[in-house]
C-alpha cells in the first residue's frame, strides 16, 4: 500500500462537471487526507476552478484534453474514437499503475468498454459488473448488476453471485453474506430461464457461498440478503424505480408537514430529526458503483450528481483500494474455480 | 348497466383469507351499496364470518368448495386439477354472465391461466398483461405487465402500450394520456431488442397515440408518462421494489421522530399530517391489479392484503365495470386494428 492513494478522474463526465468534480475533491479532503488526484480534462476550467479551491489545487495534478465522451455515443464509438477523451486517458493511468483507481460520472456503457478495453478482466470473469451498497431496514446491502449488461445468462448471474459476496464480505464486513436472486416470486419454479438455471447452480453445486434463494423487489429495501444478484436491465430499472419512490415519499412527506399551521410547528419542532432522517435516505450518500470483475478499481458516479455525491465516490474508491477488494476477489474466485473446475462457472 | 353490480369473489385465496374478505366486502359495503356478492370457498368458515358481519351477510351469497389453488401450485397444473377450487368456480361465474367480474387474491400464474382459458382473450390480444394504477408527484399513472409474462416480445409491448393507454383514458379520465416504456435509459440505442423493437414500432408506425418514448425507473414516480409499458418480469420487480422503498422510508422517518423528545413532541404536533402522509402512501390504497386484455373483468388483489386493501380492489373492480372498459378496448382496439392491419399489433 503506498503512502498515499492516487485517483485519476474523469472530470468532464457528469452533467455538472468539472465545477461538481473540484468542490467534491474539496469535500472529501475533509475526510480523507491520503489521497491526490490526477485530473483529465479541460486545463483552462480546471485551472480556473483550482483557484477557487486551494485545498483541492494542493491535491491534484491537470492533464489536458479537449475531448469528451458524450452521454449519446455508443460504447463501441468512444471506444474507437475516444482515445483521448478525459475518460479514457483517466483509465489509462491506472492501466499505466500511476493510479491506484479511476472515477468518472460520464457515459456508462462507454466506460465499461473503455475499462474493460483498458484494464482487463479478472481471471475466469466474462462479463464484469456494475454493483453498490445499498441501505436496508437491517443496515446494508450490495447489489449487482446495475446496468451494465441488459441480458445475462445463467452463468453470467452465477458469477456476479461470486463476485458480490466477495464486494459484500469486503464492503460490509460480514464473515458470511447471504445471496439471493431477484424473481417474481420465490418458488423455485417462477422467472425466466436464466434465473431458474442460475439459481439451480447455486443450489446444486454447493458453492461455498451461503445461497439463500430467490428474492422479490421488496425484499432489497427490507435486507433480507446481503447480496442482491440481478441482470442489468432488472438491476438499473430497479435501482431508479427505489430513487424515483424515495423523491414520491418525500414530496408527499412535505405536503403533508405543510398543509397546516399545527404541522409547521410541529415539523419546525422536528427539524432536527427530519433533516437526520434526509440524510439517511439521501441518494447522494450512497453515490459511487463499482465495476466489479475488472483488473482495476473503476467507479462509476451518478451522472447527474454534485459534489457531495462525488465526494462519496472518492470515499467509496478509497475504501475499496484500502481492502484490497480486487486481491481478494482474485483470491477467492481461484479458489472457488480450483475446487470446482473453471468450466463451472 | 345492471341496477346492482355482481361480484364474484375467490374467498379463499390470500395470506388473510377468507377473514379478510369477509370484513373487506363489510369495509366497501361503507363506500359502495349497488353491489352484491358470490363468495366460493369454505361454507363453514364463510357462515361463520358471515355471522359476524351481518352487513356483509345481506350482500352475499355462499358457494361452497373445499377445494383451493396454492400458491405454489404451477399455472398448468392448477388448471387441469383446479376445476372445483373456489378461484376456477369465481371465474367461471363471469364466464356464465352470473357475475361482472371477479376477484382474487391468490395464485398469480393460476388465476391468469384459468381466467384466460375461461374468459378467453379479447380479439387482437396474444396475451393478457396486469395492470394498476400508481401513485406519483403529478398525481397518477398506470403501469402495466406487473407480472402475468416473464418474458415479452416487441409486439407484446407494443400490444400492451395500446390496453395501457385505453386503461389510462379509462381510469385516469385523461383524454390524450402519455405512453412510455421502461429501459436502462432514454436513447433510443439503449436496452434489449424488445424494447428498441417496440419503440421504433411505436414511433414510426403513427398509431394513435401519444408515444413519449423511454423513460427510466425514477420517472414512474415522478410521473413522467401516464402509462408505462414494461415487460412483467422487471414491472412486477420494479413494482415490489417501490413499495420496498417505501417501507424503508417510512422505518428511517419512523427511527428519526422517536429519537430525542423534541422530535417526538414535534411528531405528536404533527400527528394528524404523518397520518394523511402515511394514508398517501400506504399501498392497501392502491391494491387491485387489473387483468387487462381478458373478455371479462378479473382483478388480482395482493396475496397478503388485508381487509383494508380488499375494499380497494372491491372499488377498483366496481369502477372498471361502471365505466365499460372492455368494450372501450375493443371499440378502441378495433378501430386501431382496423385502421392499421390486425398483423401491424
Amino acid at each position: 500500500m503506498p503512502d498515499r492513494l492516487t485517483l485519476s478522474i474523469d472530470a468532464m463526465g457528469g452533467d455538472n462537471a468539472p465545477d461538481m468534480v473540484v468542490e467534491g475533491i474539496c469535500l472529501a479532503l475533509e475526510q480523507i487526507t491520503d489521497v491526490q488526484f490526477m485530473l483529465f480534462g479541460d486545463q483552462d476550467k480546471l485551472n480556473a476552478l483550482l483557484e477557487k479551491f486551494p485545498k483541492a489545487r494542493a491535491a491534484s495534478r491537470v492533464f489536458h484534453t479537449d475531448d469528451v465522451v458524450s452521454n449519446q455515443e455508443k460504447p463501441g464509438i468512444a471506444l474507437r474514437s475516444g482515445r483521448q477523451s478525459s475518460m479514457r486517458l483517466a483509465i489509462n493511468a491506472v492501466g499505466r499503475g500511476e493510479a491506484d483507481g479511476v472515477i468518472s460520472s460520464g457515459n456508462t456503457g462507454a466506460l465499461m468498454a473503455m475499462a474493460k478495453f483498458v484494464l482487463k478482466t479478472l481471471p475466469g470473469i466474462d462479463r464484469p459488473a456494475i454493483a453498490t451498497y445499498l441501505p436496508t431496514i437491517k443496515g446494508g446491502s450490495v447489489m449487482l448488476d446495475l446496468g451494465a449488461n441488459v441480458s445475462c445468462d445463467a452463468d453470467n448471474l452465477v458469477q456476479f453471485a461470486v463476485m458480490g459476496e466477495v464486494f459484500a464480505r469486503n464492503m460490509l464486513k460480514i464473515d458470511k453474506p447471504t445471496v439471493g436472486i431477484l424473481n417474481v416470486g420465490e418458488e423455485v419454479l417462477k422467472g425466466n430461464d436464466a434465473v431458474k438455471q442460475a439459481a439451480q447452480i447455486l443450489s446444486e453445486t454447493h458453492l461455498p457461498l451461503d445461497y439463500y434463494g430467490f428474492i422479490e423487489g421488496d425484499d432489497i429495501g427490507a435486507g433480507t440478503v446481503d447480496v442482491v444478484v440481478t441482470d442489468g436491465f432488472t438491476g438499473n430499472i430497479a435501482l431508479k424505480t427505489a430513487e424515483g419512490t424515495a423523491k414520491l415519499f418525500g414530496h408527499f412527506l412535505r405536503k403533508s408537514l405543510t398543509s397546516t399551521w399545527r404541522a409547521k410547528i410541529g415539523a419546525y419542532l422536528s427539524k432536527k430529526a427530519l433533516l437526520d432522517f434526509k440524510k439517511q435516505v439521501d441518494p447522494r450518500r450512497y453515490n459511487g458503483a463499482m465495476f466489479l470483475g475488472l483488473n482495476g478499481i473503476c467507479i462509476k458516479s451518478h451522472g447527474g450528481t454534485d459534489a457531495v455525491g462525488f465526494a462519496n465516490a472518492i470515499q467509496v474508491a478509497c475504501d475499496l483500494i484500502k481492502t484490497s477488494l480486487n486481491e481478494n476477489i482474485k483470491t477467492d474466485y481461484a479458489k472457488l474455480t480450483g475446487e470446482f473446475g473453471e468450466d463451472l462457472l
